[in-house]
């Protein structure tokens, strides 16, 4: 492609609104465009960049056995009625009825579509495991849409769906795509956090998230500098550690006994800490919870004993439950991880009416001694099992009273009170020590580029989804679903490969990966240029030939902000030789022109095998 | 690709809804499934073979310099509003208000949003001329989708727009995409129309359709079989001809005067067929139009003198006038060819007060004879301009009485009346002569693939697009439009190559160009078939092993119905040979199997030919 033919505005002068990096180099090097808000088109360049990805993409996917479909992006909205997802996906879903009063849905992902599509084909186990994909256009009404294409409202997706016989089956592919995605993000050029929801704190391994840093990132990751381990900071698992006080020194076990101290609106840590003048990591936090579906066997609880537990469809499970949580007084108590340690599908604080029935306090001064209404549990920052064992990771406490504006001195977890459950159930947050090494923890803001995750039978299930199984017996097949946003996989390869004065494309996805700037377009250089340029095209290079009426720095200029990883100066005074220069590189090299063309293809080559 | 990996759901049955070919091989054969009314999604042996068709397009629009980008789906409802259509396309363009309030549309065409782009970043003459394009999404709300992706109403459209300083500029491209088009549609294996919207009728030439014959077409299409002239029936033009009695003689010269006739209630051509005894071809019918916006100069024309012609913006022009339009019985006034005949905006008939107002008697009754207050236009069936002269082509004709209940006999054109205006406006007809050649027309169902057409500054001037010229004037720069649909390009294949076994894919369209049959997947012949499926894959070719463990007679019956154009047998009783067979063809061929990768490949590469 020569220059004067291509259409690539640059833009000196960029919006305020383009804030990071990736939205702004887009904008100037005229990759996209802004069309309303929160759409954006795509102009040449950003398009053979795009296109790049998405080749990727799908050849990964094709590599593994997925196979690509095509479902519309307008969908009937019977669909998502029948799923349940019209009364839950919200405002963010585009929804329309047309002329002849048919409600119609602008996907916004596709696993109502692809079910629909799978259930009138797939009948008999021996059409098991399937997987289908398809990269199209989805929207989602985001409120405030920013950042450019990394949070727009119009993006691209790759979407499968895999359709599975048994778990095991599942597992399989779950662990394919898993693999795959690694080389996807490999081959862009990007440096993924790969993210398990198997946090070490709750059971299963159905979810992955492939994260990039990003200084604008929805997430917030606990990562650990020693063995990589990464999670989301409100799912990360830690090593319990031992309480200690300002210098350091873990608090000593106390003969002491029980003290209760008249102290009248003391009531938070912050309160406490003023009042008994010592750190917070002293006090024990106790939080009565409501527990729903605890599926655990509570019948040898303390004050369980009366529950009813419900059996029939599912596992036994008690509907409602309370317990009394224990956690150290300068953490906070991680709700997902406390659900998944009780295994119930949903806790929340108790209110203040079930607080004093329960405890004989108001919040704020419930006690752990003395409370027998209610199981106990300690996170492991208060009481750990070690080997079978209890052991205390905290002595000689502070803690509520158990009755309003009294708090005890004293408190000795194993002596005064004892857990009837323990783990670990705090949110953990950068300088906690790895749950698998020990290292310290630091935290990053994070995007999400892609999600695998183990549906189950989800959708198949209320969607009516079955087949045939060996025995001729009717079964739901389970599901898995893979998505990766193409758009932000696309700017976040800028957001990693820039500097100041532009892109720095990977081979692997620049639009062109070498441009020829003759220095003059004219008499030698001309010829050079266009003779370098025709045998690079014919041995399908990709190539760009800046044949502009512009100064050689305006053209620099350009390329650089372009990011074309490669670069060829035909200059007057360098021939017979011309200057080789990689983007990413400050130094360049002369090459004899006639041999020009073998080395830019050896150096696209070597570039290219990074990236594979 | 093996067949056993493959997904690939052939039925027996196919819904009674799908009554063309194409609509019931691609639902046959798996290509595509119904997800809503007029909504289709592909599967994967329908989008390989969708996505070779948008290979070939995008190759060659990349071929003729156009650029492609990707303007979103969902477009700000305010592109529509400055361009005036948000108010004119109806309820076939799908809004929506998102829950900012925001007016979106889904596009069903991007004249807007191109327009918007391009004029954001255009400021120059150096900048033109700019083709860009997209394959993209598209969406229309069919009241009655129908003939599955033939009709649908999600859609997949190539869509170019050129912009230009000069309308010699936009001739050039115009012509590019033509030849474009027509490269396009023969590598798809298509025979395709070019309909010209320069009919002969009608000025200009700026609009081209590529039509397909089809049972289902929405146009009529009139060809010559001689010459090759085509056109859509209400645009062509055809020559003149002599009115002709029952035994195809032509109607004598009378020199009896005009008798008037007392026939109350014979008001239709029938009536008067019957009343008179004689065909309709010696009858004139005289119709009363209210003509708009005629550019013509009324000035000297009959009735005329008092009208008022406005000048200021755009050409002068008369608001509203009435003409006298004259043709042969037996002929329709065709009113888009007598609007350009009277350079107008629009024609109509006029009403009934206006008729006898202006003509003395009621429509059904009006003649010719003495009527003085408009301008009469003949119809060449009725009088002819012949090297500056006018000439008769009917004669002692039967007329309107110029009363109500009466008409005239021995009507003598020129004699008793003289046309103001002579001109083709008749709506031409299969068994009508060639304009061009004379040869005899026929007539045939089409649907249109593709269009190109000069936009002139239609959505520039109203969208305040300008760039700077050579003298640093502000101009508005003038556009093309061209589009292809390519989900009905798709089906237009399988229409025209198919048989009662199913599809006989085209190896330029092919989802896979051979497929290896064995006829038992083991020993030898497993041996065999994977042997040459390895050495095929690894030279290139797109090849299917049909692997499965099915009889070879429900083999070769699914890869029949599946089109592709290539087969290997591997059998054991033709073994050191394997049987190849192009689907097209009735007769196969042993080659041993050693050198059957490379007949193959020579076969592939003939078939490649035929459609390059």
């Amino acid at each position: 492609m020569k220059m004067s033919q291509l259409f690539m505005p640059t833009l000196r002068e960029v919006p305020a609104e383009a804030v990071i990096v990736s939205h702004r180099l887009m904008l100037r090097a005229g990759l996209i465009r802004k069309l309303g808000n929160g759409l954006y088109s795509y102009l040449p360049m950003g398009l053979k960049a795009f296109r790049k990805v998405e080749n990727i993409i799908r050849e990964e996917m094709d590599n593994i056995g997925a196979l690509e479909i095509k479902p519309t992006v307008v969908v009937p909205g019977e669909l998502w009625r029948e799923s349940g997802r019209w009364d839950t996906m919200g405002d963010a879903m585009l929804r329309v009825v047309n002329r002849v009063n048919q409600e119609l849905v602008v996907s916004p992902t596709a696993e109502e579509a692809v079910t629909a599509l799978m259930r009138a084909e797939i009948s008999s186990y021996k059409q098991l495991p399937v997987t289908v994909y398809q990269i199209n256009t989805k929207y989602r009404d985001e409120i405030r849409p920013r950042y450019g294409v990394m949070r727009g409202r119009e993006f691209c997706m790759k979407d499968a769906y895999s359709f599975h016989a048994t778990p095991e089956s599942l597992d399989i592919t779950y662990q394919e795509m898993n693999k795959a995605y690694r080389k996807i993000f490999k081959r862009c050029g990007l440096t993924v956090i790969p993210v398990s929801a198997d946090s070490g704190a709750m059971g299963g391994s159905g979810s992955e998230e492939f994260m990039v840093e990003s200084p604008v990132g929805d997430d917030t990751l606990i990562i650990c500098p020693d063995c990589g381990y990464a999670a989301n900071t409100e799912k990360a698992a830690c090593k319990p550690d031992v309480a200690v006080d300002n210098e350091g020194k873990p608090f000593e076990k106390t003969d002491l006994p029980v003290e209760s101290v008249h102290c009248p609106g003391v009531e938070s840590i912050n309160d406490m800490m003023e009042f008994f003048k010592t750190t917070s990591r002293q006090f024990i936090k106790v939080l009565i919870y409501k527990v729903h579906n605890s599926e655990l066997d509570l019948s040898e609880a303390p004050g369980c004993r009366n529950l009813e537990r419900v059996t029939g469809e599912g596992m036994p499970h008690y509907p409602v439950s309370f317990f009394g949580v224990c956690i150290r007084g300068d953490l906070e108590v991680n709700e997902a991880k406390l659900a998944a340690l009780l295994k119930a599908s949903e806790v929340e604080l108790a209110c203040e009416e079930d607080v004093i029935r329960l405890s004989g306090a108001p919040h704020g001064f419930v006690g752990p001694v003395g409370l027998k209404d209610v199981p106990i549990v300690c996170d492991n920052s208060v009481v750990e099992l070690k080997d079978g064992n209890f052991v205390a990771n905290v002595h000689d406490t502070v803690t509520g009273g158990s009755r309003a504006d009294y708090d005890y001195l004293h408190v000795e977890p194993l002596r005064d009170f004892t857990p009837w459950i323990t783990g670990d159930i705090r949110t953990v947050v950068a300088g906690d020590r790895c749950c698998k090494c020990g290292g310290e923890y630091y935290s990053k803001k994070g995007n999400e580029l892609g999600h695998i995750f183990k549906l189950g039978d989800k959708y198949t299930k209320v969607m009516n989804m079955t087949y045939l199984d060996e025995n001729g017996k009717s079964q739901i097949p389970i599901m898995g679903c893979y998505g990766i946003g193409v758009d932000r996989t696309l700017a976040s390869i800028i957001e990693e490969h820039n500097d100041e004065n532009g892109i720095i494309w990977p081979m692997s996805i620049a639009p062109y990966q070498v441009v020829i700037v003759p220095v003059k377009y004219s008499d030698k250089m001309k010829e050079i240029s266009d003779g370098l340029y025709e045998s690079l095209k014919k041995s399908g290079v990709e190539v760009l030939l800046d044949d502009r009426d512009e100064r050689p720095g305006v053209k620099f200029k350009d390329m650089d902000l372009a990011g074309i990883p490669l670069r060829v100066v035909v200059g007057e005074k360098n021939l017979p030789n011309v200057e080789i220069k990689l983007r990413k590189e400050s130094q360049s090299s002369l090459v004899p022109a006639d041999i020009a063309c073998q080395t830019v293809r050896d150096i696209i080559k070597r570039e290219m095998e990074l990236y594979s």
